[in-house]
């Protein structure tokens, strides 16, 4: 193995460069040369690489985003696309592809793998944590800190005015975010995608709170819950608390930027250096991840389809604390 | 002058306890007795008062909020609600009132002491910065942070995908939040509602920085727009620009809360500390301010019918560092 | 078991006051009453407790030290000093305890429960992460985080000027927090009690990172540096990199203080939550932790002898990270 | 007036990129050309000249440090380096000069343009905020911001230990971050290098406040404060005030970085926008600065010479506020 091409797909996550940097860097270390591509699979149609070499990836561990910009791409999802990618891979002369991203990236990196024979390694990179084969995700604690803050200082005018607040974090499909949020923040309730949602207990829950002397609410909402976020949810109890004057704010894509904690720069560091470790052992067509604390792979099949999903006891002990 | 009383009302600003506090130090230091009356003219209106002293406000310095809480008092507009109020601060036997909020509480303090012989001072404590008789008012400079910081973070996303974001911050009536997150934020664009918007000449704006290699802008936006915000004004063009998939954040009530910034504290404690050495001095009547670093007061008269708006030069300035 | 105690003890660590809250309201849950006790063992000996409900822990959970104050207390130490304590526990018909600290707080513990006859249970909470039995302490993420938002800053300036700068970070005996802010902040190298270091390496890869182009280094030094810190290393190779400019910054206490993040909010609630749940189910005098994500109890005679350590290959990773 | 250079030089600070870009930028919008030089007079006399563009500048202005990088020049304090300098100036055809740094840097401006016939403007661009002609100088706020935000952490840790802190901030000559930092922080005390200070007198406020029941202090410190700084005040009252374990802590450089407050950005912007404008209109050799929010130009000479200090109100108001 002589040359080696690294990119980021799908959204952006806080901690992506801090893998690049890993990624370039652990292959200089092993003599290995590294071309970055940019916008992830709708550069390497387009043929966007660029050389890329230690000094290249100087200071951006502590920047969001990613300095290698990404991209959800449609032509990848044709055999023609494909084929264009695989004639510059092929120009370039690289023996093997880093692709750092979510589910829809390493399903891309599956199907390419299958035509082509160049091998490719996963880095879970995505804010939803979602991902089977690893405890974290690249980005997930990131925004679960953003959300936090966020909710402290909704949580300051909510206090001030005794007022009911429903929260929108990001989250199509799964609730890590919001429950991590919830219990983070102290919220009274969270509503995830995963957990029925029964609207009378919720009425009940802020009655009751209301009775106990607790002056206001806040109530975290993933975006995906199946009654329609958190204005779903508010429009559907607003007439019965009105006196305490229910308020939505959406985060939004704030979540997604900001530099990175300490944790998703280390477990970005980890991921792309042993990425970088298992593509010289051999391995390809894997995701690479964290499992309790382990180095950990998995076939893309797996980790496409296998399902992770928060912890029961987690969301028992949030209604727990919650008050 | 021996016994005053301290209240937060309308709309919580960070900062609000840092004047709580220095109003309560100040007269203590004075040898006044202080009461805080909670929730503004709502608790005057029902007798929650509460004897302050100096440990009483105690590391509250940094906290965003208002440990006195606020409200919005519908019945303080009518005669029987200030009878109400008037009947507790005679039992209480306070002297003066020292009353900090914005336009609203300045007119309820206005038309209060009209009636009944109970001098108010008012302290300018609204995110919005749009009070006449002071440069700046408590709370401003901390949401302005706020918004840049999001807009900081948004704008990772924004530049690792392209994109054209429309970001909505406070300000129903004034675009001072707005022209200082832009100018602050490096935005390419920002609409206010003391300005007219020509929605052609935006996208002229856009288009030519698509040509000139800006691959992604951010549009700040004021609440109050006349075209409906920023999902107002994001439907108006995005069939035109819809290669950069524009989206809407809006940052919402976290511009309110978080621990207030440094100019806020230190803003905030001498208009508190000036508000009691004025009222000892005679003043009374007026809201305190500070106008080109100095104290200032005037009437409540003027506070409230007169008019600021941000300046022409910053606006122009703005337009011309966008690029 | 129908009372408990909580306290918190020795150095403060954020995050406590999560683990505060989840043990009271977990306790509520189950019905049991609880008492907070001031300031560690010597609140105990003197009698300081206070009964908690639910509410008095609301609106704690995002704020830094410790509601319940702490100390680090010499009469415990002594037979009579915990004699007092035993009188005061009887008195308050306290049947377990849960202590919230570190290595010393278990100690006392431990020889405490075998004198007499009050069940403990240990909640780890200390930044440094030196206990055995559980991956994280309380703290530990909130401090490396800190120490990293200030290397950032400090890099901002080591980068404009070309400078040399050690910085230290805290840990008397444990490298945890220099090794993970070294990682997440990109340093140049890191310095720390559980490995030799050997001077001439160091100033070899100086010379080589500026040989390289690399202008400026940053040096994370772990306080208990076999050494002397931050100091005692720059003094010893100041003379011959003087063309850098060899600042010392000791980021010192702020490390204890700050809102928690996110993964100490949770693990904080975690422990606090399960340390009354192991009480219940008839646990005693072992420390609760969270090893492999698994809540995990060890006894305190183990927790205070075993050694925990950074592991080796994230210490190699470091140094091919760096550069 | 054709082409003009820009450069940053002495102390970095926040800030310094926004006025770099609004130089570029206002520079490009009137069609003249402009060169960035790096590290300030250093490179001027090395040549080190680069050709800036809009969008050379994009990005920067959320980022600490300066991407001119700086440096303080020996060389330019002699005939040989200016006659260099001039030399370069020369060749690159540069028509006049914006000069961003404090007092050694305007000095540097004025000798300079007093031998050669180059017009310089300076802009006031030190965290310090003590150069005459402007009320605020560009990085100010965000130091104050950054001593406050540790102040802040320190706290917690202060209350819940009830210990007394001495912290030391920047300023060797001024006061200004001290006295700001302690304001903002609700500290018990501070001392600067504008005032005399009574140790008598603080140990006098220290007891008092504890036997008011005040369990914890904070002392602000300026750096330069003639009893040596945090480490020489804290030396001479320990004996007496063993009981509160007094600590030390030094922020040190981190005060230098950081990403620019809001106010910063905003008058960073305003600054470098003008002196281009001011250069258009013809003055040179002034330092630009803002008072009373207007725009002010002052000649070199006052204001290296002219002393601008903290206001007495504000002392004698932050010792009444302390408690």
């Amino acid at each position: 193995m002589r040359r080696i091409a690294v990119f980021t797909s799908g959204g952006d996550a806080p901690g992506m460069n801090a893998a690049v940097r890993a990624v370039v860097r652990t292959a200089a270390w092993n003599k290995l040369h590294v071309y970055g591509i940019e916008r992830g699979y709708e550069g390497m149609i387009d043929g966007h690489f660029k050389r890329m070499e230690r000094r290249d990836v100087a200071n951006i561990i502590q920047r969001g985003g990613t300095v290698l910009r990404t991209a959800r791409s449609m032509r990848f999802m044709t055999p023609e696309g494909r084929a264009m990618a695989a004639d510059h891979l092929k120009a370039y002369d690289i023996d093997a592809c880093i692709a750092i991203g979510g589910n829809g990236t390493f399903t891309g990196a599956k199907v390419f793998s299958e035509e082509y024979d160049i091998p490719f390694i996963g880095v879970p990179g995505t804010i939803d944590n979602d991902l089977y084969g690893t405890d974290y995700t690249i980005g997930f604690d990131t925004a679960v800190n953003t959300a936090i803050e966020a909710v402290d200082k909704i949580r300051d005018t909510a206090d001030s005015h005794n007022r009911l607040f429903f929260v929108e974090v990001m989250g199509r499909h799964s609730g890590y975010i919001a429950l991590h949020t919830a219990i983070g923040s102290g919220a009274s309730s969270v509503l995830i995608p995963e957990a029925e949602t029964n609207i009378e207990d919720l009425k009940t829950v802020l009655r009751k709170n209301k009775a106990r002397g607790k002056l206001f609410s806040v109530i975290v909402v993933a975006e995906g819950h199946h009654l329609g976020g958190a204005a779903g949810v508010s429009a559907l109890i607003k007439d019965e608390l009105a006196s305490m004057e229910p308020k939505v704010t959406v985060i939004g894509h704030l979540q997604r930027g900001g530099a990175p904690t300490a944790l998703d720069r280390v477990l970005a560091s980890r991921l792309g250096h042993h990425a970088v470790n298992r593509l010289l052992e051999g391995e390809e067509n894997v995701a690479i991840g964290i499992v309790n604390d382990n180095i950990f792979t998995c076939p893309f099949e797996e980790s496409i389809t296998k399902q992770k999903q928060p912890r029961e006891a987690l969301i028992r002990m949030a209604s727990i604390l919650a008050i």
